[in-house]
């Protein structure tokens, strides 16, 4: 057992604050890294103020994590100290169910969170706003030559949150688009772009259409904008819609082709009215949540390889609070990564 | 142009009457074929009365035409006088586009439906409550030996509507339910059975429980019963729901395994509410309807191999209107098949 130190809260309601919390000494299969940055997804603030369901404090959140290898357990095959890692949402498994056995871990039963979940030895998940972590090899990624460590952090959940449907669904030549060009969205259009789609950009207003382009879109929509559905009825192979809103809804099924396929990675609170029969002839509906461990892997490889990089604003331990304030109100230009190294003297 | 008899109906409001309608010579690529049998869809009825929206009267209505070829067109390769043939929901497509070209010509923005429709010469198109009907070769099927024309009938269009998307989504082993064991669903749980699927019914009571088991399925729920849908919770890999209420959609969706497919092939009316994030973390709701014509041979082929047979009434002209109250009421066992040669003397 080893301390480090970390930055979590106490409560729903209380400030982000120093804290100190234990590692588990690497088992055969662990991995221990230092952590050199970690990014701050929406996710991490409905999680610790307790609006996705009760929670255990003090919690550190955190899933976005990248780092360097200090030490590895006596059966570790792919890691040695020194290489560059990466960790998302996901730190274990059973590793022996169908999903497990696929690819899929992040539909097993048994999937334990990088944080506010109860590893193998019964102890809480802590995630990565922390200098240190312990995780299986599993769940451990390379963060390839290419990519910067503080850039590659966004990619652990961002990144695979929009690669992940994006491979299921896209083909070259495709028209996508993306609904909202936030942290998850402004890489997501990257990602399609570079996966050679046609890509649009759907966002509320126009404030953001000239870093769309930039991204890769070749066209940028207002949803605000009188007529915009109408205008784009029948469009679509695919919409990719990050946001967590839900009031376009109809006009996002409209704007699909027959065949096309509405994929939702945002989590509205709001219910959704639809109408069944506008997802005729074959429309589709679909969820999607992060992606397995070896897509993970790909994705990263992917992204170095096509030059996907998240557009990243470097913070300190003592912005985390007004950094979660600019993402609520959707300030943030694109994605929040903070440096680890303040956290305190590494221990 | 030549005469033949039929049924029809003259407004929204007025009782099935006999009435006299052109078919078109058959021009080189065209078959010309003597009706045996039509069945009755609720789709029909739908549109006959109105309920989908304007139409064009008289109307003559039918998509699930069987009988035997009398005259085929000097460039027909597929068929000759006296083979035993079926035509289903559609007659015509652009066949140039990239959907007619890939086999999938229910979605062409060019189909010209079986009735209710403008056939390329400017003519309204006229369904199977008649004696004869001219179609493009390319709109026609074979029925094999094994199937007798009255029950092959429902197939065309309550075979191929539940074949389709249960070709696309079923493996062998895997846990399918259909939703309503009605016309569709009846046939649904058959070609799920036979394609190896370990199948269940959800029905509104469980008054048909015996007729499902006999069908093939291996389960029967009764959907109103308290504490159905919390039983079924993460059960199915994929549900075909064949009905038009949506009182159960949040039961479906969470009966769904975390990438299960809910799939519509009702039409309801209303809309439904659903929490976007009970799609997480990776089921589907899909639209289908009907299917390509490659794909409609090769379920009329598959029915005759493995013993799929709707369960049919056989009912004269005399008996329509009776037989559509029943099916309002859903006290059709379970498909009208009318029988053409009660249309009067053949032409």
């Amino acid at each position: 057992m080893s301390l480090t130190n970390a930055y979590g809260f106490m409560s729903s309601t209380s400030p982000c604050r120093p804290l100190s919390i234990e590692r588990r000494e690497p088992g055969p299969t662990d991995v221990f890294f230092d952590i050199a940055h970690a990014g701050i997804c929406h996710s991490d603030i409905h999680t610790a103020r307790g609006e996705w369901g009760p929670v255990t404090y003090p919690i550190v959140v955190g899933h976005e994590i990248a780092g360097v290898v200090r030490e590895v357990g006596s059966q570790v095959t792919k890691f040695k100290p020194g290489d560059r890692v990466g960790v998302g949402c996901m730190v274990d498994s059973c590793g022996e169910c169908g999903y497990c056995f696929d690819g899929r871990e992040q539909f097993c039963e048994k999937t334990i969170w990088t944080y506010d979940s109860i590893d193998k030895f019964g102890n809480p998940t802590h995630g990565g706003y922390s200098q240190a972590i312990t995780v299986d090899e599993r769940f451990v990624f390379h963060i390839p030559d290419a990519i910067a460590l503080d850039e590659a952090a966004p990619l652990l959940c961002a990144g695979i949150t929009t690669y992940s449907p994006l491979k299921r669904w896209v083909a070259p030549g495709m028209k996508v688009a993306v609904v909202g060009l936030g942290g998850l969205g402004h890489v997501g259009v990257q990602i399609a772009a570079a996966m050679g789609a046609d890509v649009s950009v759907i966002s509320q207003t126009m404030s953001k259409s000239a870093d769309g382009l930039a991204f890769g879109a070749q066209n940028y929509y207002a949803a605000s904008e009188p007529g915009t559905f109408a205008r784009l009825r029948s469009t679509f192979d695919m919409i990719l819609c990050t946001v967590s809103t839900t009031e376009h809804f109809t006009g996002y099924i409209g704007a699909l082709t027959p065949t096309g396929a509405l994929i939702n990675v945002g989590m509205p609170g709001d219910p959704v009215m639809i109408q069944v029969r506008s997802l005729l002839p074959q429309r589709t509906m679909q969820g999607s949540q992060i992606g397995g461990c070896a897509e993970t892997q790909e994705m990263l490889n992917f992204c170095a390889e096509h030059g996907v990089r998240p557009r990243i604003e470097k913070i300190g331990a003592d912005q985390i609070d007004e950094a979660w304030q600019n993402v609520i109100n959707s300030k943030v230009r694109y994605r929040y990564v903070i440096d680890a190294d303040t956290f305190g003297t590494r221990g």
